[in-house]
Formats: structure tokens, sequence, C-alpha cells
């Protein structure tokens, strides 16, 4: 069997996924996308975030999860992210096994799928998989045991979930729960991003009152209007009376595919700067999933200014990823008995595909 | 000091290995290898791990080893046996040290015995060590301070104990405690495997019915008429009527040492498929230590099939790691005190040799 | 921003050090040079090392930073140093995070700030900081929120203040707590060792009775007048009638600067032998940084021998380091809340310099 073969194209993936991503009685099971969740789900994390945010801010430490094993399965090096859901799944007390898979069992020649019935005949709990093909922790949980949770920590372009939970969760903190009544502007290269994908699908999910994407025609998605955002390519006009402005990364690989022009050059049309925030609202937030390359897509003064919540973004990533593990496992508690110990070793939905 | 001069060869190994092993009241109190061991330390290794695989399935976590220190010395690199060690550590609530040795302190020049020396005086429990060359598991246990424990994860072609004692685990959870009425084929390169080594030494302790050993003439040991073992160099016949059959990994560097034909002539010769599986008994389990090559010793068909065991071995790999672990250090609880902060920094059997 | 204009040079370090390492009620807030610390701070240092010294010997696990944070960030490898303090904080209770920061998120173009910034946000409370320029824990403690706590593992050629304090715990251990009586020599690289610069300003701070340093005119500082100790370049005077006889490790690296002879040649005149080191007092003590040259600085003789206290240094190196993150992170106990979370994410001493 080539994994290859079986993994869905960016085409494929989404179609079936909200019956994937929720147990029978609705409850989060996985969290691959933000894709077919309802808002009832989206507010469910906000809230459970909002309540382990209470307790970072002093005990830090909830004995939730005690006993779970957590697998870092990063088959792309992300050091910021893993340690951001290392600290979540610490602070609820489980155990973290971190496995760069691309060093490891892999390399040997086994496959994807033989590396995964492994780590999870050792009784682990959920996989948060990192991975630069779109669609990798979809296949993953499509193959898991039943007890098994996935958690999608960045899949190629397609989605970025818990990012885009952290944001929203950051414009409730600083603008209320009403999304109905914000605008929200994303700026940079929405086409390779899949924090943007997964924002947007949020942001609409949450009912916000206009969402716009601000981009040059080479960095905007063919799909744009199915997406349900007001397509922007001059800043001015953008970010205008926008309550919330979302910068992304510029990925400087981008440049020499030609889809850009300098760096210099991408700051002076797109680059955030105090006098551009000007244009829009005085009490607006400035957004930024990081790292942040300054002086490309965004000032300085704008980064560390007022306006900026970059830094409580971090912060409260550790909440809402703690609130989507102990939502996902939570719905599992008690119920992994034997679940992988039987004599015929391949019990699950691996020939579903 | 050179430390290559005093490790022992291949052919000393073994020969005292017994009075390391066991402590004064017959306990056991490092675990290198399965020679010289009794029946009983065999039989209580495997009900240990039984009460920890029931506790495995809800709990998971005991405070067994609380304050513990258990340190994974490994010298060449291996994901797979490392993070089963280390699951078996956390579960029993023991701290965990990950050391690649390697790329650390011996590459500035120190000896290997400066390095135990130090990692010993971090107050530290117990080593898990693995290492390409035979005999250091026994070299290091032989030099370590007395409240040190030692565990073998894989010592050259010599021994890999744990895995013998998780592949007997596996057995008697499917097969029964009596061994003697059992007819076990291990089928592949028993010439270079420490698994096969240790697993014969097991087998045979624990008085197994029949056991066989089925290989090509080159991949059978020299010493093997010693070894009280049956051997087959066809496969049909050797896996007849067989209760087990364990598949052993193809090391695909041998085919570059023209001990072997190419993979597909060995599948040819020795890989298991569902055909040939027919002539073992009909309740006949399959065994393999993993990581599998698909289509070279093993057809998919088998491996994923109803006789297949294999996920369940690295499932009990962790009880059975605990019970090890648990057994060696609990012959220790409450007895290191004092034993490493003396004025005099070399008070070990170091002169020994 | 460039950081490194913003890093001091070692001239400025110290200057302004002691008001940054105290809070207002002079406790010791971060650890990043014995200068400008008080015989107070450093008594209090011992004596709480002393409690975990006990500790450590039966139970060795305190929940006292239960639910802290603690961040290993090693700009430089050192397996040996950052073990120890991960054992320290492991033992008391703290999570630990290691982050290698040469190969993380600085390699993505993000200033050191930047990263700073990010760690911190994740609600962390404590950095161990080792890095290859002179100043940088220093400039790190200068920009890092208010209850973030600095302590410097190793800073270029400048200090080392946990080696040079458990190398104290281990002359008072060894020779009582009256250092005015005591003639201590330190013997080796003094011009670029971290660690002899810190250990001669702990020993001066203790009221050392003589402090003496022994080296060729090649490996003593300038400065040297000014630190109050006696210089000698001959071996055998400098030794004669020591109480305690510091070895420093000798930097291969520096053979090739031409700053020194052969290794033989060293050893011959500095190295330390049994037949040298009878010119001590009889119960001198014999000290190392490690990792040991054998041969080189010491022979294997001395190292090994009964006068030679190196691996308790090692295990002193826990309770010393337990005692100093215990002090740091205790004057911040329940008054971490709620700093980072707010809508401006630069709300620290960040535009000081």
């Amino acid at each position: 069997m080539t994994n290859k073969a079986t993994r869905p194209t960016d085409a494929m993936i989404g179609q079936d996924l909200w019956n994937i991503q929720l147990d029978e009685q609705g409850q989060l099971k996985h969290f691959l996308t933000i894709e077919g969740l309802g808002t009832n789900i989206l507010n469910q994390i906000l809230d459970t975030a909002e309540s382990f945010a209470g307790i970072n801010e002093s005990v830090k430490k909830v004995p939730l999860l005690r006993g779970k094993t957590i697998v870092n399965l990063f088959f792309e090096a992300s050091t910021r992210t893993r340690t951001t859901f290392e600290l979540a799944a610490k602070r609820l007390s489980a155990d973290v096994l971190n496995m760069n898979i691309s060093t490891s069992a892999t390399s040997k020649g086994e496959s994807l799928l033989d590396t995964l019935r492994n780590i999870e005949a050792m009784q682990t709990d959920m996989f948060i998989v990192r991975h630069a093909d779109s669609g990798t922790a979809h296949f993953i949980a499509n193959h898991v045991a039943p007890h098994i949770r996935v958690l999608n920590a960045g899949d190629g372009s397609h989605a970025h979930p818990t990012q885009a939970m952290l944001d929203m969760f950051t414009i409730r903190r600083n603008k209320g729960a009403d999304f109905g009544s914000l605008r929200v502007a994303i700026v940079g290269d929405i086409k390779h991003s899949r924090v943007a994908r997964s924002q947007i699908h949020a942001l609409n999910t949450l009912n916000t009152g206009e969402v716009r994407i601000v981009a040059p025609r080479t960095l905007i998605p063919k799909d744009v209007e199915s997406m349900g955002v007001t397509v922007f390519h001059d800043l001015a006009q953008g970010i205008k009376d926008a309550d919330v402005v979302i910068m992304l990364r510029l990925q400087k690989e981008r440049m020499q595919g030609a889809l850009l022009p300098s760096e210099q050059e991408y700051f002076q049309l797109y680059g955030l700067t105090e006098e551009r925030l000007r244009l829009a609202k005085p009490d607006a937030i400035v957004m930024h999933p990081g790292p942040i390359n300054r002086g490309v897509e965004i000032d300085s003064s704008v980064a560390d200014g007022p306006q900026s919540v970059i830094l409580s973004q971090v912060t409260y990533g550790i909440a809402v990823r703690m609130a989507v593990m102990s939502m996902t496992l939570g719905s599992n508690m008690g119920s992994n008995m034997g679940s992988n110990t039987g004599s015929n070793a391949v019990q699950h939905n691996q020939e579903k595909k």
C-alpha cells in the first residue's frame, strides 16, 4: 500500500470531514478543520478556553488529563507550535511524547500507517499532527483506532484550526462576543495560508459582519468567490474602518517563485504602518500568527504598539489548545479499555478507502 | 583507560552474568540477558506484567516509581524502543531523561566511564542502555554505583531481553501459561538477531515443548547446536503444526553483504503468506518484533490478518517494561542514601577488571 | 533593532547587575553573576542547597514549583549542564521545556527579543540561559517581563554562577563554613574561564583566607590585579599548603591559537599528579568542573583518588540549582497574574537602553 495513493487531495478534503470530527452525540471528537463545524461547537471551544485562560493566570495546572498520553507527531519542524501544544498538554497533567517522524521509523522503510498503528498500540490517546501535505491529519483521523483523538496542527496549505480558534478567542476577548458587528480584514498571502483559510471559515461560522481579504492578485486563491469574503487589492481601502486587522506572515520562499516583488516593494504596498493603521477604526486591534517579519509585512512601531495583541494571541493559544484537548478527550473518558489488545491487530476502518 | 579493552567479547558474556543480574536475595537487580535467569524470575516478570497490563487499560498511571530518575542512554538511535521505555517509566510516575550519548559529552573526548560516573552522580536510579556493541550493557552494569539499575535495550547481536519477555507475555496471553505444550517456530535471520537469541533462551527457560529455527544456512549461527533448537531450512517444514510463528525483521543491510539473494527471492523462500500459514495449526498466532517489511518477510494479508498479534506485542511491551523497572528498582527502594556524596569520588568496582 | 548593538560588552557588564539581580526587598530575583551579591545572599543559597541536598538523598521530589514552567534556553549545546538544570527543575515538580534556539525560530529570521517575547507569552516562569556571547543572560534579564526569572548557565567567558556556587557548597561540605581559614588555588586557563571568574568572585565574597591563581602568563587575564588574588606561574609554589585545589578544564581549542604548547608539555608544567598534590595540605580536596581531560590537566590517579571530590560537585550541583530556582521563583509566588495578556503587547523595559 502506498500512502500517497490513499491520501485525499485538497479538493476531496472537507466533503466528509464534518462526520469524522463529531461523535454520535454531536460532540467534538477530532479537530481537523473549521469547515463543517457549527457555531455551537466553536462557541463551546471559546467558552471552555475562557475557563482555562483564568486558570492559567494563577494555578496553571489541572489534573484533567492525568494518565493520558498525548503524542506530538510532527512531520515538519515547528518549535513554536509544538511548544504551545506541549505546554497545553502538560498543564492538563497529560504525559507528552515528542516524535519527530521524519528522522524516525519511516526512514527504516516503514509505512505511515504502520507507524501510526505502533504508536496507538502504545496506548496513546491523542495525536497532534503537523505535516507539509494537505489532508494528512484527515487521513490519519480516518485510520486511527476508535479511542484515538487527532488534532490538526497545520497541514500543507489546507487548515490550521487551533490557530484560527485562538484568533477568534483573541477577538472575542478584545471586542466582545458579538461578531456580527465586526469588520475583520485579513492581509497578505491568502493563497498559500492555511491560517487564513481556517480564519475565514471560523469568522463566517461565527457570523462576522464583514470578512475582507486584502492581497495582490497573485496571492488570492481561485475559489475565493465561494468563501464569503470581500476582496481588496488595495491595503488602504481594505482596512478602512476595520475593527480587526489580521496580518499574515510573508513566506519569503514565495519571492523566488516570482509571485512577489522584493520585500521593500511588498512593504510599500502591503506593510502595515502606523499611518495606514489610522485608516482602521481608532480602537482596531492588530493580529499576526507569528513569527513576524519586522519591516516586511508589519512595521515595528505597529507590532509593538498599543493596538497590537500579537503576544496575547500566543498566551491565548495555550488556553484554546487546552480547551480542544479536554473537549475531544473528555468525550472519551474511561472508554478506551481493551481497545487494542485483541488477537486481531487491525480492527479499524483501514479498508474504508 | 580505553573502554574497548575492558569490554567483554561475545564469548565472555554470559559466563558471570547470572551473578550480576541478581542481588544477594536472588531478586532481579539488572536485566541484561535471559541467560542464567531461572524459570521463577521469568514467571515473576510475566506475573508482574499481568498486573500492569490491567492497569494500562484504565488508569494507566501508578505512583510506584515517583521520585526516581530513569535515564535513556541510547548510543544508537531507536525511536520505537526508546519510546516504549519512556512511556513505561512515565506510567510508573518516574522522571525520564533522554540522553543521546553519541552527540554528547563523549564527543568532547570524555571516556564512557566518566560519562557514566557523571550521570550517576546526578542521583539517577536506572540506565536503559542501547548500544551497537555486544556486551555494553553488561560492561556498564559491572561498573555503575551499587544503587543504579541497568536494563539492556539491545546490545549488538547479543541480547534484547525485554523484547523476548514481551514476546513470552504475548504467547502466554494467547496460548496460556503451559509452554510445555507449545511448538514455536522462529523464522529469519537468526544469526544476526539479538531478538532471536533472547527469545530462544526465554522459550527454553520456560520449558517450551519445541523451539524451531527456520533460516537459510547463511543466517544460522555456528553455535546453534548448543541452543536447544531444531533447525529447518525449509519454511513449509519449519512452521508445520506450529502454535506460534515468530517472523524476524530482515535487515536489508545484509543483502549487500552477499549473505542473501534479492528481497523477492527471500520472500519466495521465507516470506510468510496466508497459504503457508495454513501449514501451522489453525489457531496459530503470528508475531514480529517490528518494524515489519511488508512483502519481504511477511505478506500484508498475514500481518493485518486475524492470526497476527503484532500490535498486541507493542502494547504488552509497555507492561513488561513496567514490570522489569519496578522489580529491579523495587529491590532498591529507600536504600540509595548517601551513596555518592562522600569525598572519595570513586568507590565502585571500577578497578575490578 | 539589531540585538548585537544593544548587548553589553564585557566591560559594561557588572556595573548595574546588582540592581537587576535583587528585588526591592533585597531578595534574589535573577542569578546572572556573583558580582554585586553580598555574603548574605551567597550564604542563603548555600543554606537552601543544604536543605535540598538532604532531600535528594531520600525522597528527591518536592512540590515546591509545581505548576511553574522552566525553559532551558540553550543557544550553545551542553548536555551536562542542561541535564542538571532539568533534573533540578523536575525534582521541584516544575514542568521543563527544552528549547535549542539555534535550530529554532531565530533561524526563520526572528529576532532574539521576539523569540523571548513569544516564550514569555506562553506563561513561562523562568529562563535558563546558555550562550556563547558574554552578557546574553544580562541582556535577557534586562528585557523580560517582570514575572520572568533568568538564571545564567554560562555566558561566553563572563560568568557561570551556579557552577561557582556548587563549588562553594562542595568546599563548605568538606572544609566547613569558615572560608576565612582556607587557602584555595585555581589552576589552569583563568583567562578564558567563566568558571574561574565566578569562583574568584564567590571566594572573595565569602572572605576566603587566600585565593591563588596558577597559570602560564598567556592564560592570565589582564585585569587580574583588581581580582584580589595572588598570581603564581609555578604549579608547585601555587598549590603549596593549599586546602582546596581547583583544576580547570583545558580547552583544547586554545592550543591552535598558539597560546599553549602541546598537551604533553602542559601536563608536565601544570598537570596535577599525586606527587605534586603532596605539596598541598594532607587533607586538601581536589575539584574540577568537568568534563576532565585525563592526562592533560589532571592525572587519573588524582581524579579517581581519595582526595578527589569531583563527582560530589556534580551531585551538589543539583541541590544548588534547586536552591537558586526556588529562591528566585519563591520571591514571585502568586504574583504573575495577568502579566502578559493586555492589549498592549510590549509593556516591559525594552526601551530602557
